[in-house]
């Protein structure tokens, strides 16, 4: 088929740049190449045959699990993410409150939509998780940022961006465990950050994906408020081909998805999503399954810490690793990572360049990285490092 | 939480409004209603303990089916996707032409966004499918529409708005077995509507859910053309909770609603993407199980057919069905089918007033109605009709 007279195509897809990130996972997906750059959560936490029995048991009853599902979600998993929500925020969120998306990107890219005019301000973290950029981009988002730090979002910073007349429609942060950045938003930035979105009247998108993966203890709870919208997923802690994400938010923000959801896919997966409330509800198994997740993920992270700051030394800077899949590593020698990352894949190791992360575009973060510690096994994970460091050595 | 002074919602959200067929559904799920007016597969033709054994045998196997899937779909399902589009459009479509949706209703609405900017115009038929319409009014498309009929889309129509100097970014289509117009894009049609395509320099959007749900004889193939955008789905040949659709058009368009879609939801489940690829690669059982699906619905489509003629007789007119799932029933005596639904519901029978599909909002559709076979028994369908009867007899 010749394309070279095709019709066009609209402005948008031709503006539209694919995630860079993903376009170096493709790149590095060379089987000699040990990679820290993906966020892939490891096959070796995953409840292969829990998710296998509890999907024949769903398969061998009635027909329901093979049907259109409601567009917000079955039931019985919105009870399940109720329950566990009211829990965390210690105040009734009840099942209308939710909404099931495909995947938490799905909740991000409709509350985009339902949240944000073109033109209309978005105020996101420094570094930033890039899938809520690439969102709130799509729908004509006007980008401000501010820096996040181990303690979170830094609410200061915040607070002077709002005082000097900054009017944002939403402000997105993730919460627990940040990705990149691998920090937790304290209890006082949780607070303040309630506090500014009540005052000037934003929404504030706090996405969660990682609040079960912690390692000494859980993180603070969310605080509760109609001001807030919180972001959940099944794919960090059972697996990601579930594709069960959800939302939680008042009504007429549920009522709101709910509606552009119809014309985006029309309903998720009732497989699938029943399979995902059996296991959420199954409370002693979740625990000891989590209780597992945990010890592999924070026995990995100890390994890579470990091994950064054992042979890179003095150069770098990282925080050991509270939760979640990912650390951040800053070196304090001026090391460029992206100048940095050829010299790395040659020697067979992979990372993501802390400029990938940067809404700005700027160079201030062109000395750190991400790694990933989730994915690999402990020995790769020293090795990785060992690569890491020959590369810088011989830069 | 108080709702009252949340932050707002955007201009978009507040605009859109739900599905009315969808609005219609929850009223009428009432346990005394027959309804002729969903749209769901019958249970009764989904293939219950196969998809289980298969699921059984993909999950004993590796954990990529629990992982993330690239955002193009497995390539497993690609290649039998194009395998089979190629059979059928006697061309070869390579797999790279392919991308899996969460369901076809994502096709509709990721090529909305690639295709069309606000202003643009999309011609649409005349009773529209209207998950289409949702999708391109939700890029902000201007819709024109042209009639539909037993030979599917009125290409002389058309012909004549293209003529008049309306000059569409893409045409909409359902070309087999319309939904809900009930017919089959001829083949004279189908050439005129590429010719124009290729005249006018527009996209043709062919939406073909039903095409392997013919009843006597095949519909006519498609014709090959880098034109014309394919949409398919696996929800009405093998049950919907696979989220299974797909499309298949030229490179640009593709990676273009690649980009697209990892910003909306990453990518699909691999875990169903590859039970629905081992149940369209399996020739010999697909071909049976397609035999038991066409068997069911053709043996429904002809009760009810029969029973609106027998009971309704010369105040209607409806065609007997070629394949899909949808009557289209044409009151001859001037009933209002928005006003009779009332008294129908009364009566404990509901079916779609055909103004619910009137893209030009007007009266033109007003004295029809759709009709699904799909759902009900041979006898429900039977009584429904005996209830419609009556319901139109008291009128």
């Amino acid at each position: 088929m010749s394309s070279s007279a095709l019709p066009p195509l609209s402005v948008r897809a031709s503006a539209i740049t694919g995630s860079a990130i993903r376009d170096l996972l493709t790149l590095t997906a060379r089987p000699d190449i040990l990679s820290l750059a993906g966020g892939l959560p490891s096959p070796d936490v995953m409840p292969h045959s829990t998710i296998r029995e509890v999907t024949h048991r769903i398969l061998s009853g009635s027909t329901a699990a093979l049907q259109y599902a409601e567009t917000t979600g079955v039931r019985r998993l919105r009870d399940v993410i109720a329950a566990r929500e009211s829990a965390l925020v210690r105040d009734e969120v009840p099942p209308t409150s939710v909404v099931v998306t495909h995947g938490s990107q799905q909740a991000l890219s409709l509350l985009a939509s339902v949240l944000v005019d073109p033109g209309d301000v978005v105020v996101v973290d420094r570094p930033v998780y890039p899938g809520a950029l690439q969102a709130f981009q799509a729908v004509g988002a006007r980008i401000e940022s501010v820096p996040v730090d181990a303690d979170g979002t830094d609410t200061d910073a915040l607070a002077r961006l709002l005082e000097s007349g900054v009017r944002p429609r939403a402000v997105h942060t993730v919460s627990n465990f940040h990705n990149p950045r691998g920090g937790v938003l304290s209890v006082g930035r949780r607070r303040a950050l309630v506090d500014l979105a009540e005052r000037y009247g934003f929404w504030v998108v706090d996405d969660d994906p990682y609040g079960d993966v912690w390692f000494d203890a859980p993180p603070p709870g969310p605080i509760a408020s109609d001001r807030v919208i919180r972001l959940g997923s099944a794919s960090k802690i059972l697996a990601p081909s579930l594709r069960v994400g959800w939302l939680t938010a008042p009504r007429p923000v549920c009522d709101a998805v709910e509606r552009i959801k119809q014309s985006a896919d029309l309903c998720g997966s009732s497989l699938t999503q029943l399979v995902a409330a059996d296991l959420l509800a199954d409370e002693p198994w979740l625990r000891q399954h989590l209780d597992d997740v945990r010890a592999v993920y924070s026995a990995r992270a100890e390994v890579l810490v470990g091994a950064l700051r054992g042979e890179l030394g003095p150069a770098i800077e990282v925080d050991a690793a509270r939760g979640g899949m990912f650390l951040w590593v800053r070196f304090t020698d001026g090391t460029d990572t992206s100048a940095l990352l050829p010299a790395a894949l040659d020697r067979g190791v992979a990372y993501v360049p802390g400029r990938a992360f940067d809404p700005a575009g700027g160079d201030e973060l062109g000395t750190a990285l991400r790694a990933c510690f989730a994915t690999s096994s402990e020995d790769e994970l020293r090795e990785a490092v060992r690569r890491l460091a020959a590369a810088h050595e011989a830069r």
